[in-house]
């Protein structure tokens, strides 16, 4: 099944008012097609890894696919060597890093997905571990994972449930914005592409395109920060 | 000057609508109080550490301190072992801990902290390392330091910055509250205090109290958050 490389990556599993993936399920029946029978799913991002895959299995029966948990397989290597499709679910980005490398298998869904063409998703904390490093998601350090570098699947950052300053606020913390500058003063520091929720990136082979129904913001270190509106080609952030 | 720890652990360094240490000048004016003449600055959460000091200098002039900027000093081990009082800046948390190492200043501060009773102050990312780590940091983490673990003046941690859900948001990231609940979810996690900008935890060898205009929240492992008031005795905490 060697193929280009295709990615789904995804700000947020459920939107404001919706359930888990609604906003998204025409994506998702779009990428995955009608070749794709059965899912792969991670649910390490989730303290109860049982739950969390029958919610993502009961969702993706709906749309006509089957869903097996890594964490079900004697062998989580081998359950990725077999996928014919991954799919990576949000919850705590750190926890879900350290247990990709607990497992042992960050290297071999990298391989399948860039060399084998099989298709991956992200959603989230899954979105965040599909890009270089995890420098840039918004989750509490729970754990210690034995590194920040991910997945690698795309050569640049992403920040999901990207989010404006809210002009009311009293709260005295860093906005999203400023911590992404505090990023980029780090010496080489690649792109952040912030995802608002409601809008994802779909990947396939060189070329990039954001979907979804808000705009996305990116931000490049030095440089003044740029809006996207849906539907962009962004394969530019492929080449860097 | 051996004596017992002393420490104040300020929620945030800017409170709505005042300058930088104002809602809390009294609070460090009484705990340095006269026989503090300088007052070891350690900047390293910010990237520019000159600009850093000189804000910290200016406000702490008019208290009646002079600063030293730990970073301009030849050696920092040197500049610890002979400060008379220390106060670690806010910033982010990630960028203050790896700077600490990489500066080997970690233990030489819990040595003079908890066994010279040089008193320590810390601010925001200043108060998260000086807990047991910075597991509940609120920051991006865009740097990785070579341990979660951190200065360890006291047995339990802090998240600052403590934020109550808003329940207009339509943003769908994990509120404060749900990300120290899945902090929770590991194993043997220590309590965690939330401390509400406004509010510091004043600590006197084996006696904690919580201090300025706001209330805390109090996270254990397996049992509900519980609220205490301004000028409640926490030195339980002190104990676990």
């Amino acid at each position: 099944m060697a193929g280009p490389r295709r990615l789904l990556l995804v700000s947020n599993s459920t939107l404001h008012g919706g359930g888990y993936l609604d906003h998204c399920q025409q994506n998702i029946s779009h990428f995955f097609g009608k070749d794709v029978k059965r899912v792969l799913f991670v649910p390490y991002a989730l303290h109860d890894r049982d739950a969390y895959t029958k919610t993502a299995r009961d969702k993706f029966q709906t749309l006509g696919y089957e869903v097996d948990g890594i964490h079900e397989a004697p062998d989580p290597v081998g359950a990725v060597r077999k996928a014919e499709a991954i799919f990576i679910g949000g919850g705590n980005t750190f926890r879900l890093l350290k247990s990709l490398y607990d497992n042992k298998v960050v290297s071999e869904i990298r391989r399948r997905v860039l060399e084998d063409g099989v298709p991956y998703m992200g959603s989230s904390a899954g979105t965040n571990v599909s890009t270089i490093s995890i420098n840039t998601t918004n989750d509490m350090p729970i754990v210690y994972p034995p590194s920040f570098s991910a997945i690698g699947l795309v050569p640049f950052n992403i920040n999901p449930h990207y989010l404006d300053p809210n002009p009311n606020s009293r709260h005295m913390g860093e906005t999203r914005e400023q911590r992404i500058t505090q990023y980029h003063e780090e010496p080489d520091t690649p792109c952040v592409l912030g995802l608002r929720e409601g809008s994802m990136l779909l990947v396939e082979g060189n070329k990039a395109t954001l979907l979804g129904t808000t705009k996305a913001r990116l931000f490049t270190r030095g440089k003044p920060s740029v809006e996207y509106d849906p539907g962009s080609d962004l394969s530019f952030l492929l080449t860097h």
